[in-house]
């Protein structure tokens, strides 16, 4: 099959080298670091041993891109209307676009876009970040679960997740609205509350009153996740949430380092869309929603 | 009457050097500025007019004080505790003990540890601070409301409110339970969300996201407090309350002051009890309780 990456950051960067060192035909769309990669190669400083992909087949315009098989988005999702523009290069009639994202309502706005294009979630469980222009570092961690939103071909998907495993990542099908939502479990507390206390996982946890808020606000996202039909996802969860994140080394999520490099947030999608569906049902969320009031504020004031 | 102040800080300075000078009975303990005042008096600097009290019926020790005919507790509620101590040997069987302080839940403690003695609920509304030992610089307004809780003499209020008003201070007596809570829907949400957010009350309301986030605060409480039986107090309360907050100068409400100068924050009475209370009648305060969780942790982490 072969491979479009948008967004070659460090998620990007990782699956995508994964994929091409395996043997895989994949391109990658560059924005910033396009002339470094296309001389240079991308060099992958991995926990599980380093190597450097080069040739890299590297763009700096998704027009110049030909037609793939499956599209991996790593986009930050506050860019999410380029894709308008830098998807239809890539499309064919059964390509899969797979959202490699964090967040709630990115294949809903995405399909609204693209009526007929299959989509998927990608959630990726992986510590990596880009450390300098062609250079990801990956720490720990690694995994991406797939899991269908309309992609009419459950082969399609079976068959990414055998070229993921072949090349050496750990993925699995998993469902959608399940994955989506409990990622959001970890990812709504900890990235807003990282940034709004200045402090690490750890140290969340630590204190009394702010482990028991994180559990209050991923109680918040069970119950609404269950109001909404995702009757899968359990209070039990929760709880093995905060035990992992407990045995985890002290953590800043990407929420904390955009705003302390002055990035935008991806507010919307990490916090804005997930609450207006559960108000829109009747459940809100109003701990999260305090917590997204307090955001705009810090987003706002700290530019 | 005979006056005794129970913390000689800014309101309690302020309101008994005014009582003093109007020539009424004021009994002042000190604590850390008992030299300085003892020797050169207590300094008003006010909008309304300077003043030197002097002398000063000071007194370092509760224990040397006389029996009082009222008693200002002007305090910070976190050394309520200490009234076990400094409070019996002023009281007599007809005592009225009046706390100008900030909260939900004072009367209650002390009446359980006093049980025959009067209490009433001060409502200060002044904009005054302690520039220097002995000195108390009042910025504006400079009112006091109070609110009968257990006096079953009218009349001692009555005089008591008749005392301040000729000592060119504005007071009424109005409905306990309806102003401990009316100020309440100020309290809570500023003072809290000036520290979480190091912002003051102009910045919060500039923001249309905090801005609507005070109001959801304000609401949280209109509504525990009308549940709680309070029910004169309605939703239009908040409006005006924002109104007259976007009126003010910016402002760094009291809590804020003292976690920035490394002083313990009032959080029981001004959160925790309120929170209790509501929680217990079945009308949680979710925001608040996230806020007060918020602050705990800032607490703890800051010391």
């Amino acid at each position: 099959m072969t491979y479009g990456i948008i967004g070659t950051g460090a998620v990007g960067g990782y699956f995508g080298a994964k994929l091409a060192k395996n043997g895989c035909d994949v391109h990658f769309l560059l924005h910033r670091d396009y002339d470094v990669v296309a001389s240079q190669g991308l060099q992958v400083q991995s926990c599980n041993g380093d190597f450097l992909l080069k040739p890299v087949q590297a763009y700096a315009s998704a027009g110049d891109m030909p037609k793939c098989d499956v599209v991996l988005v790593a986009l930050k999702s506050v860019n999410e209307h380029l894709l308008r523009t830098l998807l239809p290069p890539l499309l064919k009639s059964d390509t899969l676009v797979v959202l490699v994202q964090n967040g709630i309502g990115l294949e809903e706005d995405v399909q609204q876009w693209f009526p007929g294009t299959s989509l998927a979630a990608g959630l990726a469980f992986i510590c990596a970040s880009k450390t300098q222009p062609g250079v990801v570092r990956h720490e720990c961690f690694g995994s991406i679960n797939i899991g269908n939103y309309s992609c009419p071909d459950p082969q399609r998907i079976e068959q990414l997740v055998a070229d993921l495993c072949a090349a050496d990542v750990e993925a699995h099908v998993v469902d959608y609205h399940l994955a989506r939502w409990r990622k959001a479990v970890w990812n709504m507390p900890f990235n807003g509350l990282t940034v709004v206390m200045n402090a690490q996982t750890d140290q969340l946890l630590l204190n009394p009153a702010t482990e028991q808020l994180v559990r209050d606000l991923m109680l918040e996202i069970v119950g609404a996740a269950r109001h909404l039909g995702v009757t899968a996802l359990d209070e039990a969860f929760a709880e093995k949430m905060i035990e992992m994140t407990r045995a985890m080394v002290p953590y800043w999520p990407s929420m904390k380092l955009d705003y302390d490099f002055h990035r935008p947030m991806e507010i919307h999608y990490l916090y804005t869309r997930p609450l207006q569906m559960a108000r829109n049902a009747g459940r809100p969320m109003p701990k999260l929603e305090m917590l997204e009031a307090q955001l705009r504020f810090l987003e706002q004031n700290h530019r």
